[in-house]
Parts: structure tokens; C-alpha cells; sequence
């Protein structure tokens, strides 16, 4: 690590000659294999992108240049390379640095990116500010060919070429999002690379033109001319992009940093929107990762000598909530031949996996394309069909306007099920699922549930599958559950009904969710505290909301206390709020849950306690209540 | 109108020989305009789709065979030609046929359609299922060529290659969405239209063979090399769409009914995804919107002879809330050249028009496209511009991650101006600007607020300008204000402070937006017939709320009325039911707003009675409560 230790800024790298980057891009490379090792984070990606930041930050003025990162999975480099070399241990840790660009964080990161597909967007945007205020900036867009398949990336590419701008997009492909990439565009991604020679030949007609001095703004024009009539000559192949007006360079060897850092220079002062395509390897230089990019998108901890990754979970323990999805879903769907899953790129992260291999033709991975999962999904439902379409919480903020328009007004039966609701951990504000209790209460029609445990979530698939109920939403936490022996016998549930799960006098706890075993053991502790007992009933369902249930608890105690893993405005305490105020009860209500802010990153646990929802903060909670 | 007489449905239509079906056109052309001349709806659209409806009708077997529409704009022939000419004279009156395709209304009505860019989704979700059921089902997509700039659409698109289907896309070409079509794509389409010589002559050759039964599944493979042998000796130009791995025909006269005919017969049966791309004319046949479209889009009452305008609005009256948005913001951005207007193909519409005719550089039609409007604003912003991004409500739906994600996260200074919030009228359920409010009353960092007049409206906009508060929410309804003289000299309103109209006792009415001039008109009848005075708070902020001024009234009044332009769960009424939760109040509440429930279309007076949101239906309740 000699020269890494001097480069603390990108200006210490622009020092160094061209011969010297291969070097620096190894040594970054052996530095974040060997502190993802042993604190996990996004591995695969991270690999992929070293030549690429490299040569981004040699050519380019950071940060009065400006990258716009898309997905930041892909920016630890950038990262180590932007003053942060000292603090990388830090890495998702609680109050240490964000796994995703973050502009509070550092100058260098220009916009924050944890959802797939808005660079473009966002850099079309600094882009043209930048010209609007007379500056000479450098606006670069850096794309994964997976985040391409979502449509913001396509209505920013629509756009690109609409007003002025010198906006450089690279197109990061290496077939992969973190499952293999489907698709027409991922197909016309392989055609393009293997008609290389055409692209070769326009690419060297354009650097002799240049050193010649031929290409200069006054000769655009006639520049172009000559292209076309080039492309006449000799295409066999329009090129998609230049379809949208967007000049289109590569693809070239995104692991060849001499060759990245020469392209980068020929191309950036041209005027006008463009794109390089690069050919990268999710993985590179780490075999393990390079054979199953999947696995290693992110891994956990590993031996950085053998690549064993160490497996942190027990057999013994629970399984991971999206497990017993993913095996349910399979259950289900032999036994119903009209069940279907889709997913919006996520086979694996949401455990659809297991139904796809056994059932290919029944399994839809439709792309990142959220919006487009639950307009498919609805079109599948309108034939009779039973979609389960898997989104993980903070990205179905994606398919909003779809879950009311084209699912929930026509009451059609897609089994909605929301995995990574709540507190996500590690991945922070950008992808806590904290929104959607509020933001689904709200619309007609939908039936919103979330089980407090492994068999109430086999109960609840069960029921959305056979109770014809319309558009059924179920949401679940990242992780692990609570029981280790998970497969019940399943049973439908009455929609709307929730569950007593204790007695108690004065106070009564209202929980959704899995959240409900921490007010238990709240529960238990302010009971050893003090000797009233509290009741706690598991509401189930947030819509229909059981009224019943709360004619009940109005009635007989005092106050009331709701417990969600969801933003406090507008999710179940409010649901309980509107029905005191409704039916003209008088209780005082506490109303516990992810207050109104952003919520930063850490451990699950370390942000519980932070949000004061971890059993003890409850356990004071109910102590002075009482 | 003697042939449409006697053509109720479909199988009539078949019935007819080919040489008849101009005549149907014609007849169905001027019953067109007849009735809508009379009775307002979309125009220029419905006459561009003649001839294509009646060719689809004609050729497939509907209702077996789907159409889906894009936009229900285009659909009223097919609703006349399925079952629904006696009763055409009362679309979109309250109780009458709905202005989109409603499967509630017709089983012809495949999937309701209010929002763009749906169609290839949902038709390919049917396609799917009817292939997994084993159905020979034709599932048909008629989408525009603005739709086609929408990222849902691109997301169908590339995914419509990979599952088995034989979904034929009609791509409807007239490029308009509303207003004039931008970007790529719209460019792109018009170059392809001028290559026709090898478009013409790739499908004469494609006829030639089927003519000559060259052309069956099994010879797919030998076509498809064929097909691609002709390309590489006669392209000057690679498809877009077959970049997509989806087959291109096109593009064709789409009001030449006969030959519409012939090439939908021709590649009907074809396996696998097609495109057939037909060129049309907004308003064909009705030369005042031939010759503009825009204006015609949705013209009101008109002269069907002249083609004269009625317009109803006098000059002394209220001008329309977009006109004062639109005037407004011209004025501001003459004041502060950081100021920049968006639009999602909406400029007309919003009536940001005005200042894009005096300023066009600064102001940007990024296409139907919200979920970029807002990124790509929040980039704008990023780099200290003030863009003033203008979506209809209900159409935020689909920015609704990028509000989160890209903007209040990083609390950016975008003004988002929601037009068309509340209930809009005719357009109904799918078009309400119900929701707003309470999707996002649960983001943090969001400034939300509401108008109650185009005087409250100019100084919000001032405001926000100034304020340099993050992401600054403006709501304001459809139709006109309450003010002749709106032009007030704007001044800076403090953030989250509400405003006392009215001393009162016992019962205080707290209002956000225009409807707080229906809740002073219901407190005058209210205290007509009961002397009791009623407060009135005009609340301006709904986040955030304006503490000192909710303690104020819980502290005075028994009772507390809110009232809102939106969903009753969430929004207004439920902000108040938490302040008085977490501050230990105990004042009776009763939210009024829209029920949980989607909501008809109908005249917006029609509306408001039919929700209780009429001066007199909110009079009762008062009464009741005093």
C-alpha cells in the first residue's frame, strides 16, 4: 500500500504519470476486498468500478466537475479516492460514512443515489444549471446497464438531447444488476458489443480527425455530416442511443484504465449530450465474486485468502422472513396453478429464487421497473391470474401511482408483498421501508396486513390467495424472524381482524407487525417494574382497520399506546386517532414509531435504540404511562 | 346517420364489407362532434382514432380479443362502437358513461386508463395469462406517441421480449400528447417516418411471402434470417423498437381504414411481440383542430358548423388558478434569473406556457415524464437554481420516490406546484387530486401548503422563492379562483403559520386551500340559523403545522372542525388529531374531507354535494355539532 497512502485526494492522483494508475487501481483493489472482509458492504459492484473511478477522477476536475454516481453500490473507490481512505473501516457503520454518495458527507459525492436510475436525471439537471450559469463543468452520469432497464433512466435519455448540455452518461455494463439483467436492452447491449469493428473504425476516423485538428465547434456540423454519411457507408447497426439523439461511443475495456483515461480525454470537451459504453466485470480481480456476482453482491464477512464466506446464521436460528416467503410462495403455487411471482430484478433478494427454479415459466423478473411490475402484475390479475409481486418497502414508492391506478381502483388481485419494511439497517435513509404504512393507508380499496411472525405471514399468503379480496398488500422486515420451526399448517384469517394477545388494565398496546415481540418483552419488563398489567393485541391488518377490536380497547382502557415499525404521520396511530375521534372516545393515545426524519444508518438494533423502539426505551415509555 | 344506426356492437361492424367501413368513419366523425360540441370532452384525440377503431373492431374478435387503451382520450368510438351510442350523449356527466375505458362499464373496456403509459404493461400482463390459460387470445396496446415518452412504457417495452406473448403494440403517431411532443424518441419517429422506401419494401416483400404461404411458424426462423440478410443489405437505419427484440412494422396511413385493415389481417397472427406504427392527425377531419390541436385537445362547448368557441368564462369573472400560477411565475422569474419552470408535457395545461413563449430557455417540457421532472429538478436545484416543477396532482403519484429520494431527502429547493388538486370534475376517479395530502404529509423535511385564494397562491410562490427552505409543496384546484383583482403586491409568509378569519365559540372550523370558501359560506348559513359564532382558521400549512395557533384553538373550543380538498384519512384532519393526541387534548374533532373511497366523475358542484363537501351539507353538520 505505498501508493495509496500518499493519494488522499484526487489531486494527489492527477500527480502521478499514466504508467502509475495500474498500480493504484491493484492497491485499491487488495483495500477493499480486505476491509469488506471483515465489515460487509456491497463487494461485487465496488470491484467493478476501480479502472473506471480512476480514470474519472485522473481527467476530470473533481469536485468542480461532477459525478453523478447511479446506485452508489458502485462508489467505494470514489469514495477512497475522495478523502475518505482513513474513515473506509467506517463504512455503514452507525456514524460512520454512508454506503451511498451522500453531498453531506463530502464535496466529491454530488447527489445522494440508493435507488437505481436517477443519475441521468439528476446530472441532466447540474448539467444544464451549470451551463444556465455560464460555468465550463463536466457533468458525468455513471449508469449500471441494469438501473438502464428503469424507465427514469429512459425519460431522462429522452430528454438529454432536448436543451443544451454536455452531459458525458458511461455505461457501466456488465450484464448484471445484482441478478443477471433481462431484457430487450440487455440483449441489444450484447449485439451492440459483438459489431465492434464498426464501432472500432468510427472511433479511430474520430481521434485522427482530432489530432489533426479537424474537430473544433465550428466544424461540428460538418463533423456530423461526415458520420452519417459513414454510417451509411458502413452500418449494419442504428445505434439505440443515437436513436434518442445522444452520441454513442465504445463499447471499450472498462478494466483497461490507460485506455479509459485516453477515451475520457478525447471525449470531454465535445459539445453535446453523450455516452460511453465501457464492458466491466462485477467482481474483477476476485475470482470468487467474478464466478457468482450474485452471492458476492453482498456477501457478508469472508476470508479474504480463500473466499469462504463465513456464515453468520445458525441453522438452528430462525430463517430470514424473505426465506419463508420464498419457500411459501413455491408451496402455494403448487398447489395453485393460477399463482405467478413477479420481481422487479430482485430473484434473489427477495427469495423468488426458489419458485423460479422449480416453476421458470411461472417466475417474472421484469427488470429494475417497479412501476412497471405492478401495471403487469395487474394486467396478469385482470385474467383471473394471482400475482405475488415482491418490492422491497422503500422501492415501491416507485410503483405509488400504479398500486392506486391500475391495481387498487380496479380491485384486482395482486398479492402486494412489501419485504425490507421498516428499518433496513446498514443501507440507510434511502432504503428504510418507513413510508409505506402512512402512504398505502390512504388509498380505497387496499387491504394492508403485516404478520407478527413467520405463520402469520404463511396465514396471510394463504388468505390473500384464496379470499378474492382485491389488491392485498403484506409487508415484512429484512431478516430473520422468530420461530425456528417456521412451517405451519397454514389457515385463512379473517381480513380486518386482529388478535388479543394478552389482558392487562388501564393500558393496552396496539402493535402491527414484528415489532410486536419487542412490546412483549417491553411489556414484560415494565411489568416486573410495576404490577399493573398491560394488555397488547396484535392489530394484523392497518386497513381494514378491526373495529371491533378498538370498540374494545376504547372501552376498557385508559390509554392506549400503538407501536409500529413505520413513520408516526399517518400509519396505525393515526388509524387509531381518526377512529377515538370518530366514534367520539376520549383516550389518551402514545403513539410510538419512526418519528418525522430521515432516518441515518447502523445496525438494526443501533437504529431501534436511536429510534427509541427498542424494548427498554418502550418499557420506560409504558412505566410512565402507567 | 343511417349505417351507425344500426351497428350496436362489433359484430355488426363484421358484418360489413371492407368498402363500407369509410362511410362508418364519417358518420362516427360527425356524431363525434355533434355530441361533443354540446357536451365538452377530449376532441382532438377521439377524431385521430376513427379509423383505427373501427379497423381493430373490425379485424379482431372483441371482446375476446383485448384492446387496451392508452389514455382513455382516444377511446370514444370504440365506445360508441361497443354498445354505448344511445347513451354517448352522457359521457362524463355525473352518472353517466365514463370518459375512459371502465371495465365496470363495458366488458369491451379491457383496463381503465387515465393516466399515460400504462397500455404495454397491462396488455402484456393479459397476453401472458391468456398464453399460460392456453387461449388463443389477441391482446392489443394502442399507445401515443407522447405516452410513449413516459418511463412505464420503456420498462414494458423492454421486458415485452422476454416471456413468451404475442402482444401487438399500436404505436399512435401524431406527435402531440397534449402539447407538442419533445425529445429523443419524438425525433426519432420522425426520421423514421422519412425512410419509408425500405420500411415500404421490407413489408412488400413480407406480403409477397405470405401471399405465397412462405410464412408459417415453423419457417419463422428462415424469415427472421431473411429479414435480418435484407437488413444488413438495405438499412440505413437499425430499428429502435427491434432494439427492444420487438418487430417493427410501419409506418402507415392511420386514416386509411381499408389499408389499416389489410396490414392488421397480415400480421395478426404472427408470433411474438410487433409494433405497428401508424402516423394520424390530431383532430382529422375538423379543421379548426387540425390546424391546432392543442387548443382542441379538450376545446369546451364550440359552434360544430364554425367552429367557433364558447367560451363561458366572462372577462370580470375569476381567472382559472393556472392562469395566475402561470402569470405569477413569469413575473417572478423576471425578478430572479435563478428561477426556471418544468413541466411533464403539461405547458398548456399548467399554463407555464406563458412564460415559456417569453423566456424558452428557461423553462423545460421534459415529455410525459413526472418521476424525471422531479429529479431532474432536484439536480437544478442542486446547483442553486429554483425550479418550479408543475405536476397535476394526481399524475405526482408517479414522482412519488423521487419527492422522497432525490428531493426532500436532501432537502433541495424545488418548488412542486400540484395543480388539479381535489376533486377535478369530469375526468373522475382517475384524475381526483385526492391523495396529496396525505402522501405526503408523512415525508420529512417537506414544506406543504395550500392557498386559500390566488392572493395566498402568489405569495406561497414568493414565498418559496425566498424562503430557501427545501422542497416547498404549492396545492392548488382545477377551474377558477375566488378573485377578480388576483394581482396582488406579493409578500413573504412566515413557514407553518395559519391564519385566524374569524373569532367564534364553542366550535372552530380549521380549513387548508380554496375549500375554506365553502366552509365561511356554510359558518354564515350555519350562524343564520343558530346564533352561536363559529371560528374560522385558514391553516395555509399543513406541514408544518402551525403549533401555536392548534394550542390556541384547543384550548378555546370545544369542538374542532377541519376541512380538505382530500382524503379524509391522513391528511388535514388526522395532523389535528395528533397535535391534540401528543399535547394531551381532549376536544372533539370531526374531519371533513373526501371518504375513503374513489371518487365518480361528474360536474365538480355535482362532486363536492355528492361528498358533503357542498356549503350546505358542512352547514348541517355544524348545526349538529353546536
Amino acid at each position: 500500500m505505498s501508493m495509496l497512502d500518499d493519494i488522499n485526494y484526487p489531486e494527489d492522483l492527477r500527480k502521478l504519470s499514466i504508467s502509475k494508475l495500474e498500480t493504484v487501481c491493484d492497491e485499491l483493489r487488495q483495500y477493499i476486498i480486505h476491509v469488506l472482509a471483515d465489515n460487509p458492504g456491497h463487494f461485487a459492484s465496488s470491484l467493478g468500478t476501480i479502472e473506471l473511478t480512476v480514470a474519472l477522477h485522473y481527467v476530470f476536475n473533481t469536485p468542480c466537475d461532477k459525478i453523478v454516481w447511479d446506485v452508489g453500490h458502485q462508489s467505494y473507490s470514489h469514495k477512497i479516492l475522495t478523502g475518505r481512505q482513513k474513515v473506509f473501516q467506517t463504512l455503514r457503520k452507525f456514524k460512520g460514512i454512508s454506503g451511498f454518495p451522500n453531498p453531506e458527507e463530502s464535496e466529491y459525492d454530488a447527489f445522494i443515489a440508493g435507488h437505481a436510475s436517477t443519475s441521468i436525471s439528476a446530472a441532466l439537471g447540474i448539467s444544464i444549471a451549470s451551463m444556465l450559469k455560464n460555468e465550463t463543468k463536466n457533468v458525468i452520469a455513471v449508469i449500471g446497464d441494469g438501473s438502464m432497464t428503469g424507465g427514469l433512466a429512459f425519460e431522462a435519455l429522452n430528454n438529454a438531447s432536448s436543451h443544451p448540455n454536455n452531459l458525458l452518461i458511461v455505461l457501466n455494463d456488465n450484464n448484471m444488476a445484482i441478478d443477471n439483467n433481462v431484457g430487450g436492452i440487455s440483449q441489444y447491449l450484447v449485439d451492440i458489443t459483438t459489431s465492434q469493428t464498426y464501432n472500432k473504425l468510427r472511433y479511430n476516423i474520430f481521434r485522427g480527425m482530432k489530432k489533426l485538428h479537424l474537430i473544433s465547434d465550428d466544424s461540428k456540423g460538418i463533423i456530423l455530416r461526415f458520420n452519417n454519411s459513414l454510417k451509411a457507408l458502413l452500418t449494419k447497426q442504428h445505434n439505440l442511443f443515437e436513436g434518442f439523439s445522444v452520441r454513442y461511443f465504445g463499447p471499450v475495456d472498462g478494466h483497461d484504465v490507460q485506455g479509459l483515461v485516453r477515451i475520457l480525454n478525447d471525449i470531454k470537451d465535445l459539445k453535446g449530450p453523450k455516452l460511453l459504453h465501457i464492458r466491466t466485470v462485477k467482481g474483477k480481480g476476485f475470482k470468487p465474486a467474478e464466478q457468482s456476482a450474485t452471492v458476492w453482491h453482498a456477501p457478508g464477512k469472508f476470508d479474504p485468502m480463500t473466499g469462504e464466506r463465513i456464515i453468520v446464521r445458525a441453522l438452528d436460528e430462525p430463517q430470514l422472513y424473505q426465506h419463508v416467503f420464498g419457500y411459501t410462495l413455491l408451496e402455494l403455487a403448487e398447489q395453485n396453478d393460477k399463482i405467478l411471482g413477479i420481481t422487479p430484478a430482485m430473484p434473489t433478494g427477495c427469495s423468488m429464487n426458489i419458485m423460479m427454479k422449480a416453476m421458470p415459466d411461472r417466475v417474472f423478473d421484469v427488470g429494475i421497473a417497479e412501476a412497471h411490475a405492478v401495471t403487469f402484475s395487474a394486467g396478469l390479475a385482470k385474467e383471473g391470474m394471482i400475482p405475488f409481486c415482491n418490492i422491497y418497502s422503500s422501492f415501491s414508492q416507485r410503483a405509488y401511482d400504479q398500486i392506486i391506478h391500475d391495481a387498487a381502483l380496479q380491485k384486482l388481485n395482486v398479492v402486494l408483498c412489501l419485504d425490507r419494511a421498516g428499518l433496513v439497517g446498514e443501507d440507510g435513509p434511502t432504503h428504510h421501508g418507513a413510508f409505506d404504512l402512512a402512504f398505502l393507508r390512504c388509498i380505497p380499496n387496499l387491504i394492508i396486513s403485516s404478520p407478527i411472525n413467520e405463520h402469520a405471514l404463511r396465514n396471510l399468503m394463504y388468505t390473500a390467495t384464496y379470499s378474492n379480496a382485491g389488491t392485498f398488500v403484506i409487508r415484512y422486515p429484512k431478516g430473520g424472524g422468530e420461530l425456528t420451526d417456521w412451517r405451519n399448517e397454514m389457515e385463512i384469517l379473517p381480513i380486518g381482524k386482529g388478535k388479543k394477545l394478552k389482558d392487562g388494565e388501564k393500558i393496552a398496546v396496539l402493535s402491527i407487525g414484528p415489532i410486536g415481540y419487542i412490546a412483549r418483552k417491553a411489556i414484560e419488563l415494565a411489568e416486573k417494574e410495576n404490577v399493573t398489567p398491560i394488555a397488547h393485541y396484535d392489530m394484523i391488518f392497518l386497513k381494514p382497520v378491526d373495529e371491533d377490536l378498538l370498540h374494545e380497547v376504547a372501552r376498557k382502557y385508559d390509554v392506549i399506546v400503538t407501536l409500529e415499525n413505520g413513520v408516526i404521520k399517518g400509519g396505525l396511530g393515526s388509524a387509531v386517532l381518526e377512529f377515538l375521534a370518530d366514534n367520539g372516545y376520549k383516550n389518551s393515545v402514545k403513539r410510538l414509531g419512526i418519528q418525522d426524519t430521515f432516518v441515518e444508518h447502523g445496525s438494526i438494533p443501533e437504529l431501534y435504540k436511536c429510534c427509541e423502539l427498542d424494548a427498554e426505551s418502550i418499557k420506560s415509555v409504558l412505566c410512565e404511562l402507567v
